[in-house]
């Protein structure tokens, strides 16, 4: 795999002259990335924006480590031939028209397939976004660049997605929107030969790669995907489409995808440790705030305290923290002495702790502060979901360096869920986030984060 | 109930000239409501901000529709012995320190329903941000003023709400990313006479109101709230915390809410067609789009259409809808063959139908246009998720307005799930929704919101 995601020199098979079309994309992408090691092959064109166009990549006059390819799918076998002649190893097929538009497509995928076995050649795709390695900003995609220049910033997080439109667009909404760091993306489409575990392999060792998240609307070798899985202490999160019957038979005609039956996948994914989301928001959140938060895969019993301005919070926190078998962690006398001292009389500190009645006498600064230190130095307390109101709690007032470092010491995790006002949220979340600590903008959302971190599933 | 949401003249008992103490909050509220018609009580202090303050109500010169309380709850029964005398039949109670503090808080919260019983008064509250009716800007709630003026605009979505903050910080942040209009916001607290059955029923007989969104903790008289949701067509949607051991045991000590059976309480509210929700945003943004949708509850069996620019959404979509038991229309070969003069000759139109193919060939406008009236005029289809790219749909290209004018006649719920820019979506959703189609930023609110219109939870 490392040589799809690390190439010196790649041919681009389909390069075309017409703005609209994918292979003149390609070809924007790809010389931007590759310079003069990038060759576009079209016989019917000498030249493009300045390079010279050759016929076929037997023309080309170099070794090529990958061959990129958008041409109609009927016209692939051949130029498969083309480049086992030329001893390229890697292709990249990115135009459709294979196994997913039924018989006569099924052909032209089984004898690309056999040209591949007997020439030693691996293929990626086809009908897919093809894959960026972000690290070294190589772009093996037709992603138009408006959608991935300045919007893609390096990271840890790295995305196998068996979509193109998801790999491109909604990621790039999402980006725009939130944006996070990014190490591989790899769109794999109806994988052919190389599917969602060779993928997973290399990103596995890939040291740049901390959190892998994942689409598949299908999942290729069970048993290897499972011991992957179970060999890494990388959070590995997936969405997997075609739960139902009818997501199943839409799944066929997307990318060609077999029915497997969900509850044989579901215990397969729980024992291998695998994070399960159910929508693509949730998918590219907690991988998001996976790979800001600075706790490892933890080993305690997963005890919360929930930290809240709002009573009502803190109950629909503990139900939805209930729903995923996460428990609260009960106040020991000695922690609820030591938060006592910042509330009024009346009220006895119990978890959930709703921390207004102590704001309203105290202010936010010294309550938070006062709150979170305790509980984070109580050792039934696993965790810590902390709810702030960016409107009322100024961020200067809390020192969430000094709460940062003692959860990272201690490697509990927080997480944090803000309310407020767009200018004042945008503020806190990149402070705290800066601070190893991810913001949510909704309580289910932490939750399903939370439950990342401390179950691991 | 009418009364409390529509009086002519307030008294607030506990008027503060502290800044920081909801009772200053109030006094400015009402003042702005009510004008000369608010008068304010408190034996400590002649004058506030101009307006004379009277040592108790009794001193009031004039009669008063209801009285707003703040003071601590230990001076309560008094100031209700007063309201008694004075004939005030309407009391609203903000203060906390009752039921949920424990027996002393208790045996007030005993005292003060016996004189109220006595002398055919109804108490609002205790422990809660009390009531705002948006049509008639009328703001009995200590809720801070730039929380309220500007954001909250005049609508057709009514909130009840058992928690302070969840209907003052939550509502407004919610408001100030997506502004919806509001008929009548309650929050109810404690309960300790007037429930959210009270409430509801005059929001089920309020011309103003068109959707009716709760947050309980609780559900007072099971038997009564069952039948008033039957009785009228106005959505009902409710996010009911404490579902859980855990979440109702935290529930106790914020509003003193007994635990109830999650699983009986599940079975009456789906047979009185209630629309659950468990997270606040859901809550709101599932009104939300409520609000915006002309299209009343169908009767229709609810065969949907999922129009889409992207495959793999299109299979998350379905299986979305499945585990909401809604299937997808098929499509019959007239249809089909309708459809398929925009798409290339290699493709079948299928439901979920992906776009991109015809997009590619001729253009979002002509396609999304073509494709809707397609769906729209087929018997089979009740109803189009319609998914949209607003990076490559230029608005202008669609002609959205004979589509929501065509799905109205219908009464075929249209619900557009929008990717893209912040600043194009923003521009696509002000138009959709002006439209009447409700616009979602993910699958599964989308689908949330379908089921809703269409089989009414």
């Amino acid at each position: 795999m490392k040589l799809f995601f690390e190439p010196e020199s790649v041919a681009l098979i389909g390069a075309s002259s017409n703005e609209f079309h994918p292979g003149y994309q390609l070809f924007l992408n790809l010389r931007d990335c590759f310079g003069d090691d990038c060759y576009p092959v079209n016989p019917r064109i000498d030249q493009l924006d300045g390079s010279t166009c050759y016929p076929t990549i037997l023309d080309v006059p170099t070794d090529i480590d990958v061959a990129v390819v958008f041409i109609p799918a009927k016209a692939i076998p051949q130029a498969l031939e083309q480049c086992a002649q030329k001893g390229i190893t890697r292709v990249v097929i990115e135009s459709g028209g294979f196994a997913e538009t039924g018989p006569e497509g099924l052909a032209i995928h089984e004898k690309c397939l056999k040209i591949a076995r007997q020439n030693n050649i691996r293929l990626w795709g086809p009908n897919c976004m093809g894959l960026i390695n972000v690290t070294q900003m190589k772009v093996l995609s037709f992603m138009k660049q408006f959608l991935w220049k300045d919007k893609f910033i390096k990271g840890s997080v790295s995305l196998v997605v068996q979509s193109g439109m998801l790999s491109a667009g909604f990621l790039t909404a999402i980006l725009n929107k939130t944006p996070f760091g990014l190490s591989k993306v790899a769109s794999i489409g109806n994988k052919m030969d190389v599917d969602e575990s060779d993928v997973m392999e290399y990103l596995i060792s890939d040291p740049d790669t901390k959190v892998i998240a994942m689409y598949l609307e299908s999942i290729k070798d069970g048993r290897r995907f499972y011991e992957l899985c179970r060999s890494t202490d990388k959070p590995i999160i997936l969405l997997k489409s075609g739960r139902t019957e009818l997501g199943a038979k839409a799944a066929t005609s997307h990318t060609a995808s077999l029915a497997q039956n969900d509850s044989i996948i579901e215990g397969m994914l729980r024992q291998a440790g695998v994070i399960r989301v159910f929508d693509m928001n949730d998918l590219m959140n907690t991988a998001r705030c996976l790979g800001i938060s600075r706790v490892s895969k933890t080993t305690s019993s997963g005890r919360l305290a929930v930290l809240t301005f709002s009573g009502g919070a803190g109950v629909v926190a503990t139900d939805s923290l209930a729903d995923h078998g996460i428990e609260l962690a009960s106040f020991p006398t000695a922690l609820k002495k030591g938060l006592k001292t910042v509330f009024p009389d009346w009220m006895d500190p119990e978890n959930p702790l709703d921390l207004y009645p102590a704001v309203e006498k105290n202010g936010p600064g010294k309550v938070y502060l006062h709150c979170l230190e305790k509980v984070l130095n109580d050792p039934g307390v696993d965790g810590v979901f902390m709810h702030l109101f960016s409107w009322f709690t100024q961020q200067s007032t809390v020192s969430f360096e000094k709460v940062a470092t003692l959860a990272e010491k201690q490697n509990k995790p927080i997480i944090a869920w803000l309310l407020g006002g767009a200018e004042s949220n945008l503020e806190f979340s990149q402070h705290l986030e800066s601070l190893g600590i991810p913001v949510v903008d909704e309580i289910s959302k932490g939750v399903r984060v939370l439950s990342a971190l401390i179950k691991g599933r």
